[in-house]
């Protein structure tokens, strides 16, 4: 790797948990900055910290003032900027910590979720050219009122990115408790194998199939301002993944992942009448309600003028979703509502799938040959979900992970 | 008591130490703003946060950067302001909360112990305008380079102080876990009575000889800016002293109180050469040492050309005052250094002292009477203060707060 990079490294409340993580955390900060990188540090609250702040929160007050949650939430924060700034400076090196609010990072005034609307990259420029390690506080910033304000939880990947996008860094590293993106969970497949490259375009489809590793937006933001990112282990030396343009893939396969999702549940709407409005009387009530729904497939029913329409949701939103559609059972005119908890949603990504025709067929056949029946099918350019029995997880998964070639080394 | 006065409150930590605490404290808050005052709430971390704070940041580095440390330590109060405007918001009330920087609260770049240069009153002023409680962290500010200071362990007061005589406050209440100051101990003494009022200057004497209700340098700044302090209990309804100028005390006392203090320590030199500069050459080292030496007497030794000195300094101190009286030994030139640690100071304040020459002689009198040798006495213009044997503690407490005519209603 070449010398004197700009490397944004961005660390978890997993990997600052306690005192003895946040030296070992620090000592890789130090490390990249040894081997004569400029290194801009980026971290989460310790792990464990927001929850008793934001229980202490909703104690006083369960419909709590969202800038005073802020308030007290992104000390958590603050804690670990100050100590990890001090382990670096045990450890040898200059540096010094950033609140939000003194780098500043501007956001809106959407306490608890605000946006970033601006980062001021002067003094974080000024301490990287003398040689000081910045650590900054990941996850907030400050409204143009000058109040403190929250990005969001799980919003720290993206505040990483968009930190290492305004420094224009060449890397952005978010260290986690993985060591990489698998070609499926290798808990389930033992032969499931690390990428060393993924592009954005796969990552996306990844992450917001389940595969826990980056935040979608995070993604969707490094895509958009062409930022490498690396997902590598805080507790194991080597491996990683790197995140990057479609252009730097040269050996596009046609399948690059297989991910699944538990979190499904399935409800279909019996024998409707087919005529036009209706999916806006079914979708409409749901989406006002923020709830996301996934797969949609209509069918004709029995009866020639009604229609049977299948979709998903997050399972935790059923018991919201079942009272709209009660409530809205003379609007829609349906006859009966199904509901069908025990789904897992199997995807397979890859590039390659824009030009080999036959991908669907393979994802078919292999569960055809394995008895697994599929509920629901949906598709993209990359992509191809199916709805299963969630009991075929398993199954399923070791079953395409052979069909597409993705065992051997 | 007269309306829309302007108060500042101020909780110490055993005040807000848990969610049910600050609910309380917040009431007391509530209670003065439904009586038609503007009030403004300056609060200290939660009991026990600072320590858990400290704990991590000399767990990381014990020579730690004062700079970070005080960007972790000052997360404590920012926890509470939040908590606090919560809880002021729950029960009805319009609050918002102000880091030192928010204030913002200049302050010098003495990191963990920083002195206070200004206090911006604009937000605050309007705050309060607007009918919205502003609750301030109360032993914070912020450097003119941007950085997060904190005032020192104990600063909570004079910084509540600071912030009321920057207010223009018409008082400045200091909630704590005792309901006043009183004549005496009333552990030790259950005669002693709590005084409605004290002067400024008494309660100087009394703050510095460890009757530990309100800090020394806190005093000093409501006297210099005129300030009325009043402390009360968060625990308990009523009651309560008030800190006031001279001139608002009618009828002086001869003795108002009578402090005492078990953390001394006696050290007798004895046969020194009786020459000049010996004075210098044995406090000049411990002053360099910052070994707060407080009585000192200087009588003639048997042989005529040579002096013993007597002087005390605070127990914890010992261990190194002995070490540098010991390596001095040679340019002092004592005969040598006798020690006694089960010494107790016993001090009577008052301001019609002044005018009452007998005072010194009643004190002197009523000790001999119960057969107390006195080994060193000081005074000043409102204070007498004995070192007596510890063990009669008690007994001369008793015994002068009868003398004094202190035990009548």
């Amino acid at each position: 790797m070449s010398k004197n990079q700009l490397l944004v490294l961005k660390f978890g409340g997993t990997s600052v948990g306690d005192v003895a993580r946040i030296q070992h955390a620090a000592s890789i900060a130090a490390r990249e900055a040894a081997a004569g990188h400029r290194v801009a540090v980026v971290v989460s609250a310790m792990s464990g910290q927001t929850n008793q702040l934001l229980s202490w929160v909703k104690e006083i007050d369960p419909l709590y003032d969202a800038a005073e949650h802020d308030t007290v939430v992104s000390t958590g924060e603050q804690v670990t900027i100050g100590l990890f700034a001090l382990a670096l400076q045990k450890q040898g090196y200059k540096s010094r910590s950033y609140c939000g609010w003194q780098v500043p990072i501007h956001t809106d005034a959407t306490h608890g979720k605000a946006r970033i609307t601006g980062i001021d990259t002067t003094i974080l420029t000024q301490s990287l050219s003398e040689g000081v390690i910045p650590v900054i506080a990941g996850f907030q910033g400050v409204t143009d009122a000058g109040r403190i304000t929250t990005i969001g939880r799980g919003g720290s990947d993206t505040a990483a990115v968009a930190i290492a996008a305004a420094l224009n860094a060449d890397r952005c590293d978010i260290y986690t408790d993985v060591d990489g993106v698998y070609t499926t969970d290798p808990r389930i497949v033992p032969k499931a194998k690390r990428m060393d490259k993924i592009s954005f375009e796969e990552m996306l489809e990844l992450a917001s199939l389940g595969a826990k590793v980056l935040q979608t937006r995070s993604v969707e933001l490094a895509m958009k301002e062409r930022v490498r990112v690396r997902v590598v282990s805080t507790f194991k030396d080597g491996g990683g993944t790197t995140v990057v343009p479609e252009e730097e893939i040269v050996e596009q396969q046609v399948v690059s992942g297989i991910a699944y999702s538990r979190d499904e549940a399935k409800i279909t709407l019996f024998s409707i009448d087919d005529k036009p409005g209706v999916s806006a009387s079914i979708f409409g009530p749901l989406a006002k309600a923020a709830i996301n729904v996934d797969m949609i497939v209509q069918s004709i029913a029995g009866d020639s003028n009604k229609t049977d329409m299948t979709f998903t949701i997050p399972r935790s939103e059923l018991p919201l979703a079942r009272k709209i559609l009660e409530e809205q059972s003379a609007a829609i005119g349906y006859k009966n509502l199904h509901i069908d908890e025990v789904v897992a949603k199997i995807s397979v990504v890859g590039l390659g799938m824009r030009s080999h025709p036959g991908t669907a067929q393979i994802m078919f056949q292999t569960l055809a040959d394995k008895g697994i029946n599929i509920k629901v099918i949906s598709t993209s350019e990359i992509k191809i979900s199916v709805l299963i029995d969630e009991a075929y997880t398993e199954l399923a998964l070791r079953a395409l992970h052979t069909a597409y070639d993705l065992d051997a080394a």
